[in-house]
């Protein structure tokens, strides 16, 4: 898993450069034939991505997404009306039998498809019209973690696609500020010893980093079996903040973007409980010390919209560490195989 | 929260019949002016609704839905085109700040609004050009429960002035099995001392009972302090089931509908890893004893799409003895206040 996590840079350069023109190709297409909706649909770590994607392509473009929910299509058997939508799948093996299933039939139906995948030869590389690719080579760990941002950052291009904001310039500065983030390595490593025998934790996030917050939550779930709830900071004070007593964990992400005084007024009342507080952040976020138990800042200060990709990699790191701590094998969590497969 | 809990058959009679003409009305407006997609906004408990509502206005319409993420109206000023949609706020107090804001705006812009609200001299009752109203009674507890199946039952009306195939005379019968359901409240009372020691447990339901899974992980966060996850039993296998130990919570809505298929691999592969297993279920379900540590099983059986309200009611009673049980107060939980306000 870690080794994964360190291939990370190189896997964004291949996988950006690979992509560039047949995202420029899309654009021009979708100029034409513009989508009323964006569906994303995928399950697990790509599910996490979509919940990204959502949030970007709403952002950048004005367009509405809706993240499908497989069952109504494979269990109830609903004819959804996609009529001038776009439906994206997300999925690392493009094998999963459900995501292909909402694909094949929305095609079917007459909507533009596009599937987002690590395997060029996959289900769903053949069942869908267009293609995006991940180049990360093959992901051996059952804990997904190139792929993942791999799919974010195709999304940024799928953004791009849709009419949205996204300059290449940018996404080029990307691989850098992951490789920045694999230099905390040491520093996450040391303190990952403090959460040893943690058993339960909350991860918030919020808006470009909600997605993070859920997948950083899922491979604490899945590589440390510790219990981690995911929450906006603001559906967290909707309840579930109920549960923090003194020492309670909570990781957020906290850039120093607009999304700041939603998640500071979050941490100060976690402050008021005596939570325990680690924020992920950048040294843009000059408050964050002053709100945290323990901070993980990245090196180099990012624009709002590039914080989602070099963001997870401490969260990638903390739970490839943690689990080393608990005795646990990361790469083989007890239970699950690489791919699932649902109906 | 008990006494509001066994006030819900009449709060539901007293909903159904002051909202059947509104329906038949707006009914007759979308017919006019069909939406090609519905919006759905809310936080905590309402947000559960919404879930709900997603489910059963795509499977019973065939309209796409989309859950609305508060933040890009409010944080990112994003504008959502949102056109020929009908977006639909939910609120128990219609003064959650972020929900009405997202309304307003898409008001503005031209989209059809509907709020669906306890207070009908609220806010949002004010900012939506129509309203269907919870006739539930003031809400005292902090855990939202009665009008959280209010708004259920609303969302029922509003799949029907969509044009789905809801029928009133299945409608008027809900009462009376949640007043079955009520019948529980001894063997859950007594159930609920099994668990006066669990700090954490994983809820799991599927498609139209999906919603509930997440309102009863919230009942449980809210009033006992359990760290409780909720995910769908197909999202649960994609990751999440590595949590699981012998002995570890699992809660799950087993209806014996096209979902229990689903649930039930997910049941044996818990069996399997000899989790607790407690199964929420009725009497129609005969393979739910023979898959679970504890069956929660309500007397009558039900017609699919009737499930979701009667089946939260022994969740809402588990949630309010188990926090007796642990000497806690559901009505007013730490933290907590009844109106939570975030942008």
């Amino acid at each position: 898993m870690i080794a994964e996590v360190c291939q990370q840079p190189e896997a964004l350069e291949r996988t950006l450069a690979g992509a560039i023109r047949r995202a420029d190709a899309f654009r021009k297409l979708l100029a034409k034939r513009k989508p009323r909706l964006v569906v994303l649909v995928a399950r697990g770590t790509s599910d996490n991505a979509a919940l990204f994607g959502r949030y970007l392509i709403e952002i950048t473009t004005g367009i509405p997404v809706s993240l499908a929910a497989p069952s109504i299509s494979t269990l109830y058997e609903a004819r959804l009306d996609y009529r001038d939508s776009l439906v994206v799948a997300l999925s690392q093996s493009g094998e999963s039998t459900d995501t292909n299933l909402v694909l094949e039939r929305a095609r079917a139906q007459g909507a533009l498809t596009l599937g987002i995948t690590n395997e060029r030869s996959s289900t769903l590389a053949k069942l869908a019209e267009h293609v995006f690719l991940v180049r990360a080579g093959k992901e051996k760990s059952v804990a997904a973690t190139k792929t993942y941002t791999g799919q974010l950052l195709l999304l940024y291009l799928l953004a791009y696609a849709l009419g949205g904001g996204v300059r290449f310039s940018d996404l080029q500065r990307i691989p850098e500020a992951v490789e920045a983030a694999l230099g905390l390595a040491p520093e996450i490593e040391a303190l990952s010893e403090r959460y040893r025998f943690m058993r339960h934790a909350v991860v918030v996030g919020r808006g470009l980093n909600y997605a993070n917050a859920f997948e950083f939550g899922l491979k604490l779930m899945e590589t440390c079996y510790v219990v981690a709830e995911r929450f906006s900071s603001a559906d967290f004070l909707h309840g579930p903040i109920a549960l923090v007593e003194p020492s309670f964990p909570v990781f957020a992400f906290a850039p120093p973007d607009r999304t700041w005084p939603s998640i500071l007024e979050t941490l100060k009342k976690l402050q008021h409980l005596r939570a325990e507080i680690v924020t992920i952040t950048d040294s843009g976020n000059r408050e964050a010390p002053d709100h945290a138990t323990r901070v993980i800042r990245l090196p180099r200060r990012l624009k709002e919209a590039l914080t989602p990709i070099p963001y997870i990699v401490p969260g990638q790191l903390f739970a490839g560490y943690l689990a080393a701590q608990k005795g646990l094998d990361p790469d083989s969590p007890r239970t699950l195989h690489k791919v699932t497969l649902t109906l």
